[in-house]
């Protein structure tokens, strides 16, 4: 497999080419960035842990039947996945009421939802990625009632898998952001990453921050929440 | 008809008991607000105005079979109503791109909408009145999933009937926003306004505004916007 051009850099990864079309060279950086890009710091080791994390969650996912873009990991900060046309909706699944949706609302941070929640969001930095409606996201004309029916039962089963994984290394999944984008068959898949960037993760017994709210809020040394979140999972320590 | 006590004073109304308890006395105020109350200005006569515009529409629909709240206006500045449980939420229909749809999906103010599309804002001051999905009303349970498409079905309902009577007139029907309300006996019963308050109305063939858009933006004069779409709906000239 041979890295190709630069096709894309984004706040946290960047999208290279490769010598076979439909797939994808995606290197992690050791940025963090947050509220739409305004607050941005260089965390060195980042990439490494989000890199890490991501496959391992990915590779869990695969081996309980829900497929992704994820083909394999390259490098300590470098994966190869499946090219897709990404559908500009960020889908959110809510487990536990957090961050905007707690502002929204007016329900306090930390109340348990009755029911898991999904919400779209248009992904668009320079409209600060606005929560949309389903008749928003049809002017829009990114994705088809269908479509976000598939989206939905997707994420809910992302959500149900997941809440299983974490539970058993004593953590809660409060909330997480998906992309999911379209193959050239056609079909819906689910891709980008699974990381403390894109999760809430609390510790069970004392609902410590193990997520990029350590970065949003000053709540301590990001790599360390992430390195916890790694070690639980199974993998290696980091030594940079 | 005997005019109670004050219940409640809101940005626009004043809601006063009956001797019938199934019945409310709304008197109209010449306040107006923008913005969650952040602009507020005295401007004379828009209490009538607001009163026999929103009187000549809902006998409009009545008599094209919509019910609503209203019972009759009792002076220029006032009318009896039926009273309801207002269900905390902002119905807004759009059939034309402006305001906050505009911002939010970067799309230009004025473009027409292919189909009218429906919005749900949660009605609550200190939150800013924050856009909602169903969803989201799930969590605040203010509305079952069959209330809403209840309350979809008679907003477009409404849509349909206000294009054509404005139609008539040379307007154009941008969005507007409704409240509804539960009767004693349980049924969700249209309520509150619709004037150019609630309405953006638009001059067919100039596209000036008649409409609360003449006090966000500062415009002109609020009270002539609000007399010409009260002449064209053939009511009275105003003399304050
Ligand atoms: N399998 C894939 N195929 C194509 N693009 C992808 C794939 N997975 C993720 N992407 C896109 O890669 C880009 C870079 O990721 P990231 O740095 O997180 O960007 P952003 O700043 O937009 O969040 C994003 O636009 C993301 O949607
Ligand atoms: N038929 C009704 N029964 C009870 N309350 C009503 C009825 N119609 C309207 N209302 C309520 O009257 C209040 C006063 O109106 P308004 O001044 O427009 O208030 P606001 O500042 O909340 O918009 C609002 O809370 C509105 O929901
Ligand atoms: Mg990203
Ligand atoms: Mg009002």
């Amino acid at each position: 497999m041979e890295k190709g051009i630069l096709l894309y850099e984004g706040k946290a990864k960047q999208i290279f080419q490769t010598s076979n079309e439909d797939e994808l060279w995606i290197s992690y950086k050791d940025d963090a960035t947050a509220f739409n890009g305004e607050k941005k710091e260089t965390l060195i080791g980042k990439a490494r842990l989000n890199n890490e994390i991501t496959s391992l969650i990915f590779e869990y996912l695969q081996e309980n039947g829900v497929e992704s873009h994820f083909v394999r990991k390259l490098s300590e900060t470098e994966q190869l996945v499946k090219k897709v046309d990404i559908i500009p909706l960020e889908v959110v699944a809510r487990n536990v009421v957090a961050g905007s949706l707690s502002k929204r609302l007016g329900i306090e941070e930390g109340t348990v939802l009755a029911e898991p929640i999904v919400e779209f969001y248009y992904k668009d930095d320079s409209l600060g990625d606005p929560l949309v409606t389903e008749d928003h996201i049809a002017v829009l004309q990114v994705a088809t009632p269908a479509d976000l029916q598939v989206l939905r039962e997707k994420t809910i089963e992302v959500n149900k898998r997941l809440i299983k994984l974490f539970d058993g290394l004593n953590v809660r999944l409060i909330d997480f952001k998906l992309e999911f984008g379209r193959t050239t068959a056609g079909d819906i898949l689910l891709a980008d990453e699974i990381s403390p960037d894109t999760c809430r993760l609390w510790d069970k017994e004392t609902n410590e921050r193990f997520d990029k709210d350590i970065f949003r809020k000053n709540l301590g040394n990001l790599q360390e929440g992430y390195q916890e979140i790694l070690s639980r999972l199974g993998g290696a320590s980091c030594t940079k």
